[in-house]
């Protein structure tokens, strides 16, 4: 093997595929990063076996082959050169040869006989959809997966097609997370568990821009993304979501309306009194014109309370201040709805065409 | 007590004197911030029993009074404020109300009667310098202390004054850092030993000022510093300091003059090869117009060479890269030379006046 690529352009790939390099691995193969030099194409691939990531990069090619070199190493290397033409060699034992500028390292590195290649995938089943919107529906809802592995479907997110509207939905099992969004056309009806990890790793290599498209491919077993110079796979959460319709309602007994940011703050405040063991809820008093909050611990006792828009009954309820702040970080808007039944029953944050939903339980407390 | 007082005056004062709070204590009061007003002045103290810090903050005092509290609850309760005026009370019973727009906090805190008050000073002995010089010596200096115990005098810095020159010293077995800078006036002779951590933290609070003064006061125990509205004392380390003149020499056999970036970034490149607990060194080959650099690790191998002036013998010599990197990243000339004598003898990079001189040991290798 023998290329010549440009410093910026070879970080820019490998910093996509890092994101399937596993911290530790008991197979060292894993912990490589495959250069696969074939078809004019220079690829850089990595694959811990749930996720696995194949960039395209630009270069050029002097003699194809392909090389496994252990990711950290290569990556340290290769982002301190000088800012310069990066020529990559390896010989029939598999050293690597790097040379950039005056600058030249010699490198053990593996065959790639033994690396989990991307097997092929069958790509009839598939929807289109803006790299904008994916990356911002995986933050406002991949917060409120669960991290208990006992629980895997819970560890992922449901997504879920219908006609021309996508779904996105999490749960830990004291909240639930919807999106809604809406596709530019009809597809088939598709739904598939996607582990969260795989979401979170799209998100940060997804440009995010409003005019690059994503095509998502769905198979039985498989999710396939694909955009710009590269294609990430990830293995499905196998089993049954959970059926989350008969746990929404739109009645409710309190109906408040407040500014975002003033909610926020005031909850963040709140949880300063908090030790990390501690659990106390916030104490929420809505009434007429104000929604207040109060926090009591072995530290002290906090009170604050902001103007608000009332409709319907006064409440007192409280909640894990942390539910709160999660998702009034990712909804967008100025000025939010919160609507309320009762103290024991679940709230809802939603807007009007319920483009986002979001349901916090409440918590017990003793008044 | 009863203060009010501008928030943002109130967080620069607040992060003074954190630098004085130690991360665990078995005194609880030593965890604390004392909040001191008396003789229309607010003062903010913190003291670790080793260091001390006092700063005086701007604010309407409505009642004199003092107060102990938790300096971690306290700065992050007084940080996630509204930006507006705090008004901060205290109660017979050390119960403090913080209060800032609409939010009230009521959190326990305790009487100053145990909290160790900076002792006063008897300020005949002192030396002036500006800001920006003792920031900028520290940190040409205070990377080579050493961090073992057992010789207490290395975990310090020499200060000696001598007519009108401060000579700053400080050394760890491995290397010694000087720095020698002008006074604007002759002083009587001082010499002691300050704390590296005194050092580290008051060159954190230093803004830097080229036109703003430090007094330094000296006594046989102490160092005071007095700045902005701000006083630093330090317990001194005692002891007799190592006598260096003997160990420096201007004799060499080989002088090089070379561009500090390149060498710099250079010998950054070959610690890439190296685990965390790998000791290799790298090699430097110092020939006509070059200076080349060589490192052979588990790894890998690496080399790379940069142009150079060179005066006397060719030599080969290796070094800890580490020791290099840290004497290189302080120095701000474009171009630096170091003077050896041969493999097993320090080496010196120093400027024309010796304004400073850092001498490395190197250390042995299989050619």
């Amino acid at each position: 093997m023998n290329i010549l690529c440009d410093k910026s352009k070879l970080i820019e790939g490998i910093n996509i595929v890092l994101k399937a390099v596993p911290g530790k691995s008991t197979m060292a193969i894993l912990e490589c990063i495959v250069i696969d030099v074939k078809e004019n194409t220079i690829k850089l691939i990595a694959n811990d076996l749930q996720l696995g990531i194949e960039t395209t990069i630009e270069g050029n090619i002097i003699e194809e082959g392909s090389v496994a070199v252990n990711a950290k190493i290569f990556s340290d290397i290769i982002r301190k050169l000088p800012s310069d033409d990066v020529k990559i060699t390896v010989d029939e034992n598999y050293t690597i040869f790097i040379e950039c500028g005056k600058a030249k390292f010699n490198i053990a590195a593996k065959s790639t006989e033994e690396f989990p290649f991307l097997p092929s995938i069958i790509k009839d089943n598939n929807i289109q959809i803006s790299q904008f919107t994916l990356k911002d529906i995986i933050r406002q809802t991949v917060f409120s997966i669960s991290d208990n592995e006992n629980t895997k479907v819970m560890t992922g997110e449901l997504f879920e097609v219908n006609g021309s509207t996508l779904k996105v939905v999490s749960l830990d099992g004291h909240r639930i997370s919807i999106r809604k969004v809406d596709l530019k056309k009809e597809y088939e009806k598709i739904s598939v568990i996607i582990p969260g990890k795989t979401l979170i790793e799209i998100s940060k290599i997804l440009n995010g821009g409003l005019d690059d498209e994503v095509n998502i491919f769905f198979t039985d077993k498989h999710v396939l993304f694909e955009f710009d110079n590269t294609v990430v796979l990830s293995r499905l959460i196998e089993g049954e979501y959970y059926k989350i319709d008969k746990m929404l309602s739109t009645d409710y007994e309190t109906k408040i309306t407040v500014n975002k940011k003033e909610m926020l703050e005031c909850i963040d405040r709140t949880t300063l009194l908090l030790k990390e063991s501690d659990k106390k809820p916030v104490i929420i008093d809505i009434k007429d014109n104000s929604m207040g909050f109060a926090m009591n611990s072995s530290v002290g006792s906090m009170a604050e309370e902001i103007d608000a828009e009332k409709e319907g009954k006064d409440i007192l309820i409280g909640f894990n201040p942390r539910f709160l702040i999660d998702a009034l970080r990712v909804i967008d808007e100025e000025e939010i709805t919160l609507y309320m039944i009762n103290p024991k029953a679940p709230c809802f944050i939603r807007d009007k065409d319920e483009t986002y939903i979001y349901l916090i339980l409440p918590v017990n407390f003793n008044a």
